[in-house]
Formats: structure tokens, C-alpha cells, sequence
């Protein structure tokens, strides 16, 4: 016998309120949010509980911005591309790409974060003996660093961190992060003699960790924000056609190896 | 014999333009975009292809919002919930939730968009058979219309509508489909001698139509705007915690039917 | 108030049926089953709700064997193995193959069925008006015809067809959806001037036929079978090893085309 | 300038061969396979690489048997069901199931292959300190062993347990995994003071080991197998119908709980 309570318990939530007519989100009537509240800001306010505004809020939005795509050479974007030939909704195949995003394709963000709190943490007096450990754990690569191919800058990363500094110098975080986040930059150059730069995982976690996310929201947020690009590809290859698109052109074979 | 132009072909693109330290989206270099874009201008920009801007972009951001969750009863955030149990990455429970839209869940705004610009060509005058033909085409539910719980108004419906006139009476977008869709919620009252209030998809459909977008970009906009609720809960259940997260608490079980 | 019911209805199933310690499957004890029915039996159980045995279990078995992989051209299979390499589990990158299934990548065993069974049901003398009706509701394309790689012969297509004559010469199936399918094969040698002979969809749909599954189900039993195959090439690429495996070698780029 | 070599050679897999008119799975022709081979042999051949006959081959189709289906209270299973109301193929339902299978879900197969392996290679002997160490680096849950909802006997278990002794008695498998897993089971009787009996997980893994499977595919066979269930119940679903179906019946709404 049961009044039904365990069964609405199970599903307890903090984000949304209902009744028939009446739709608040987080304690806010949607109504009042609508035309109010950028989709950035609904974005944070959903996901992590309160309102996000002025300079805080732009740099959320700066790094929603700057990850939308990386091109059709990302499996996440190609598999979207394909998907969208295959008879499948649009929806799907923007759910096929985001399946692809997991803890080496966009997950770096997670790891760079974390990596970031505890060099914050240890105080960069320490960053060497930091970044030592890190790797014995986690091996060799630092995440957030390095990129195969924008050498020897990508272009998202001085931007980003550059509206981290006003945002600092206004006061809306902390910089401290992005302090250690160069400080780390700085080390590698050192290290290899040549420059090992922030890439786009490792200056959105700059913003995200400034903000205060925990780690695992960067790869939540990245993968928000990658999906603009899913929706993008999966639209115009709809539009371009195509059956059943597979990876190189129909006139490719593979290469048979039996080992 | 190839110089691989073939290959690149195949993957061509109108939305990613990239060298070693540049990356243009749409035409415009992205440390550009970065911080004077806003998230859902990007949202447009790289799926449309143009730039957006004023009370239009206003209006887009509207509809996002609007959109964002509607609670774990919708089979998307409770597979995301469940998903977050299972030890899959976060991105991989908000992919589990997207997949669930499809023609049913979330399909009805690319219907609606399909319904009133069809509406608008017949002309307001001839709306009775315009709609009785959409009927015997698709069944006698009219998409964008009725919702089995919000009675008798979703609260977000008139609140996208009133943006939608703001911006009509500035010159912003036409209003044709705004008009046509009350004619067709007038129409509905009187058949049914009770309110059949547009819903969300409906009201949504109003602004993507008025905005000039292809119906099946109604259903991926959607697909964007529930994957905030998505990352929201299936991050919420992840705090909360749980192992194999079922439908309802554990005491309960499903009835043997044996037909 | 509630006695908990209505939640074990809205579950309610004639597959399973469990209590402490015991475990039926379509009415039958799982120990029971485990060691005395193949794989292949146990699907068509669960699925269908019946027991499968003798030569139409064999005819079932290589319908499911026949179209286990065609190769990384397919969508499917490349987008299972570029997972592989995105830090996502086996079963998700299994699963994202699983969801490029559609109307178009394994599509056509579905609407093979219906042809056939319309053909059936019209009779074998009024085949031509058949098909000209079907290509007017569904285009030009006969679903199970013609295959753009294999010509002139899939060589899977006459292999079943041979295990379906063998089975209706037993009397195991009737024989008739074969007879109708070579009738169609016929048919389009002679419209045509060449082969367009019958391909993987349209061969096992012919058996999915005989046996007497709706034609959804030559879908859902196309994606088991595939699934053979996206398991091997996402374990064979997690061996081969590689990160964020993108459709071409990373030396290649997309033409950048802005319409 | 390329021959195409590099392309092909990105795409190299020792699973399939083919021209026009001839597929080689694992060097074998499909015609030769179709009829002679099981739906179980193929997913070891195209999975292993190698050919598997008699009590192997009993004992891998025993396992992939006993795995089907745990009823919708599983998440895949109900994610399933309620993705087929929600308008996507029956595909993507299928995979929207398989998708939840992870770490947690479905994952402790891979967990207990690896634990057997590494206690056969410290010995029975040793086998107190080997469970120590393993909880020290994995947390005190054993995988494999215990269940919240089949106690004190998982049916599966003892019958999958039986089949490997007589596969052992016929010199088909070592048996040295199964001993040692009896060898854990009565550890943690003693342990508990009470029953902690291996279940589906533990026995199939078993089974696995003792084949020589690598681990992870312990969670890609469990993967195919509940393939079966999640098939099975998305079309039982799409027959009963339901649009949106959600976690619980309509009626009920979630706890709003505001922290």
C-alpha cells in the first residue's frame, strides 16, 4: 500500500516545479524568464542552480562560443554528417555525435580543470612537483595543452584567456586560475624548448574553473556547446543529400591485413 | 591516382574554414565571434548561415529558453537520469535523452512550422479547409496544439507570443504567422466549444516560422534547448547518486501479462 | 492512494516474469533454456513469443549470420570504430553504430517485407500493376534490388534463397514470398535490359517473409545481426589503438566551399 | 599526392574482404558460412578471429542465452520501451538501450574476468590476500557476486556453472576459472556468515574466461545479448502503443524538492 509519495520521490528534483498552467524553473516562473534570460544564462541557471550575470556571465557565454566546431575531421562531426544520410532524424544524428564525446574526445576539459584546482591548490611555488605527479597518474600528457594541428597558437586560446583577464581586472573572478593555467604554459615551453600551447580544452576550463564548475561540467558544457556544430553539419549534409554516406568516397576500399 | 582532392571534396563544408592558427566559422575568424557573439547568435549563425541580430535574435533566444526542460516525466530526462547511473559519461546521458526525440517527443514544432506556412499560403480565409486537408493527410490531432497537462494555457505560449508581436510591431518579422496560428487556436475553441491552447511546440513554431526557418530546423533547435535540461538533470542525478537507476523504486515490479 | 498497481501496469509485459530466485522467459524457466536452445531460437522466443525449431530455426540462423558486416564503408560500422577511439565504452561505441541505422542504412529488409506481401496478396499475375503502384507511393527504387558494389550477383542473395527453397521443399515455410521475389527479380531484367538481382535486404527479407514476422521486425533483426559486427570492428580498433580517429588520415582536410 | 593507399590503409581491418561479388569474413566466404554456422560461432569468429566448435561453442551460446532480459525495472530495458513511444525506428530504440550499458550497468562482467584472471594467477592459495588487494584499488563490492533482487540463488548461475564442468570433464575448457570462482563464492560465505551467490555477471563471466576472452569483451557479448531483450521489449512496446511514455503512469508527477 502506498499514497504514491515513493514513487514521486524517486524522481526528486531540485530544477523544476509544475502544476497544471504553472512551470518554474528553479524557482523561477518560466514566464519570467522567457525574454528576460539569455540562453547562456538559462544554461547556468539550470545546471548549476543560481543566476549567472554581468562579466560572469559573458565569459560563460565566450566559452560556449568559442567550442561550437572543430570541422568534419572530429568523429564526433563526422558521424553526425553520416548519420544524417542514413534515415535518421535530425535529432539523432545530433545524438550519434554526441555519443562520440566522451573521456578522450572532449573530455580533456574535465581533466584540466581538475588539474588546474589542485596546482591552485599545491600553490604554484610547486607547479614542477605538481605536474610530476599528475603524470605519474595520469601519464605523460598534461591535458589542455598542445594541439596536433594549430601550431604554434590556437587562436581560441588568447582570446578566451584575454577576457578572463577583464573579467579579473573587473573583479567578476578570481584570475588565480588563469594565473596557473600560464604558469603551466610557461613550465612546458621551458621544458621542451618549444611552445606546447593552451588549446581549446585547456582555456575553456580556465573560464569554467574561474566560474567555479566542477570538473566534470566542462565536458557537460562542451558537449552543449559541440552540439551547435552537430546540428550545423547534420543540417547542411541533409541539405547537400546522400545515401548512406560512409567515411572516405564510395570508390575507396579498405585495406584487407589479416595481421 | 588521386591528389586527394576527392577525399576533401567529400567532406566539403560552407561552415568551417581552418589553417594551422585560424579558424573561421562562417566566414568570420572565431577569436572574432569569441566574446561579441552570443551564444544563441552562433547558434544561428552557424546553422543558417547568417548572421542574426536585434529583436530577431531576441526572439530566437526566446524560444530556446523556452524550451529547456519540462521535467523527468518526458522519456528524454528520465533516460538521462537513468543514463547517469549506469556509468556512461555525462555527454553519453545527455546523447541517451536526444535520442529519445523524434517524430513524437519534440517532432511537433517541425510539424507546426510545416502547418502554418501552408496556413499562410492558403491564406486566412480558406483556414477551415486548409486545415481539414492537413487532417486527412495526418490524423486529426493538429500539431502545436493541446497539451494533456498544462490546461488551460501552457504559461509559456502567450509569453512567446507577446515577443513575437513586440517584434512584429517594430518591424522585425512579419507577424503573418503569428496571426494565423491564433486563427487557427479560434478555430479549435469553436469546434471543440473548449480551449485547445497552443503549446510549446506550437509557440515555438510561431517564432522559428516568423524567423524563416526550414521546419526540420524547428525539431534540432529543440534538440539544442532540451539538451540544457538534459545536462541539468542527468548532472543533478549524478550528485544525487544511485546505481541502475530504474523507471520506479526498487520494491516495485511490472505485470506479467501474458496477453 | 494507490496499492502500487497502476505502476506494475504501465510496465506490464509477456515477456519476462521474475520473483526471487526465478526467472521466465515467455513463460518458459531460464535454466531451462540455458544449454538447450541456441541463440539464434532464443531471439525469435523472446521476439515473437513463440518457440522456432528445425528448419526454420536454420533458415532464422542464416538470415541473422548473412548480413553480420559488410566492412568500415558503411556508416554504421566506421562510426562504431571511430568511438572506439573516443574514450567511450564498448557498448556505447556499439551503440552509436546501432543508431546510423535507419530508413536508409538497413532500411530496406522492412519495406522488402511489405513489397513482397502486397505482391503476395495482389498475386503473381498482376505483379507488374503491383509494383508500378508501389513505385508511385514510394519512388523508383524497389527496396531489396540492386546493390551499387556488388554486381552482378550479391553472393549472399542466392545462398538463402537456396536454404528457403531447401526449407519449403521440407515444408518448413511455403515457399511462395521466394517465388515472388524472383518473380520481382525477373521483372526488373527484363524492364531494365540487365540484372538488377536481389541484395542482402532483399534475400533476407524474403526469409523474414516466409517466416511470418511483421516488417518492422526485418529491421530490428538487421540491427542484431549488424551489431555482430560493429562489436568486432570497435574491439579490433580498440587493439589497433589510435585517438579521436576522424574518417580520413589526419593529413587530409575538407574543401571549404562557402556555397 | 596520393594512390588512395593512405586512405584504405586508414580503414585496414583483418574482419573483411571483398570485391564485386565476394565478402570474406575472417577469410571465409559469407556463402560458405550462411547454413553452416550458427548466429553464436559467427559472433565469435567475426569477434576472436577464430573458429569455435562443439562444447565451446555450447558453452559461448549458453552464455549469450542467459543474458537476454532482466524486465523493464533494468534501465536499458525501460529506456527502450519508452524511446519506441517516442517516434524514432525501432534501431535507435535498440541502441538507446544499449547506449545505457556501462560501467555500472552491465559493466561487471568485464570486472569479474579480470578478478578471476588475476586470482588463478595468484593462486587459489593466495586467495584471501588477492580479494584484499583488488577491494584496496576497486572498493569492497566483488564483481560478480551478490544481488539485490535474486537471493539467495541467482537461477542462472548454477545451471551456466553446471555447463562449464561438463565442458570441462570433456577436456573443452581448463575449469580452473569455475573452481576458482566457487573458490571466491565460499570465501564470502564465510566472510558474511550468509549467501552472497555469484550472478549473471559472475557466471557468464566465468564462461568467458574460460574461453580466453579478453575482459572487455565480457561487456561486448553482454552487450549483444541483452541486444535480444531490448529488441524484444521496444516491440512489444511499439504494439501496445503509448505516445511520450514516460517513467511512471501519467498521473503521477515528481518530488519537488528544493534542497
Amino acid at each position: 500500500m502506498t499514497d504514491g509519495k515513493d514513487v514521486a520521490d524517486w524522481w526528486r528534483t531540485a530544477i523544476i516545479d509544475m502544476e497544471p498552467g504553472r512551470i518554474h524553473l528553479r524557482g523561477h516562473p518560466v514566464q519570467d524568464l522567457i525574454g528576460h534570460t539569455s540562453f547562456a544564462q538559462i544554461i547556468w541557471l539550470l545546471v548549476m542552480g543560481e543566476k549567472i550575470d554581468g562579466p560572469r556571465a559573458a565569459l560563460f557565454e565566450a566559452a560556449l562560443v568559442a567550442a561550437v566546431d572543430h570541422g568534419p575531421q572530429a568523429p564526433s562531426i563526422a558521424a553526425a554528417r553520416m548519420a544524417a544520410t542514413c534515415g535518421v532524424g535530425l535529432q539523432s544524428a545530433m545524438a550519434t555525435g554526441l555519443n562520440m564525446l566522451g573521456d578522450v574526445h572532449g573530455g580533456a576539459g574535465e581533466q584540466a580543470v581538475a588539474l588546474y584546482q589542485r596546482a591552485l591548490e599545491s600553490g604554484p611555488d610547486n607547479l614542477a612537483q605538481t605536474l610530476n605527479t599528475w603524470r605519474m597518474e595520469h601519464g605523460s600528457y598534461l591535458p589542455g595543452f598542445g594541439h596536433r594541428f594549430h601550431k604554434p597558437v590556437d587562436p581560441r586560446a588568447p582570446r578566451l584567456l584575454a577576457l578572463v583577464d577583464d573579467a579579473a581586472s573587473q573583479g567578476a573572478v578570481g584570475g588565480q586560475i588563469a594565473m596557473i593555467a600560464r604558469a603551466i604554459e610557461r613550465h612546458l615551453v621551458q621544458e621542451r624548448g618549444k611552445p606546447v600551447p593552451m588549446n581549446i580544452d585547456g582555456a575553456t576550463a580556465v573560464i569554467y574553473a574561474e566560474l567555479g564548475c566542477p570538473p566534470p561540467l566542462a565536458r557537460g558544457f562542451f558537449g552543449l556547446s559541440r552540439s551547435v556544430g552537430l546540428l550545423a553539419h547534420a543540417w547542411e549534409q541533409t541539405e547537400q543529400g546522400g545515401r548512406n554516406k560512409g567515411p572516405t568516397p564510395p570508390a575507396y576500399r579498405w585495406t584487407y591485413d589479416p595481421d
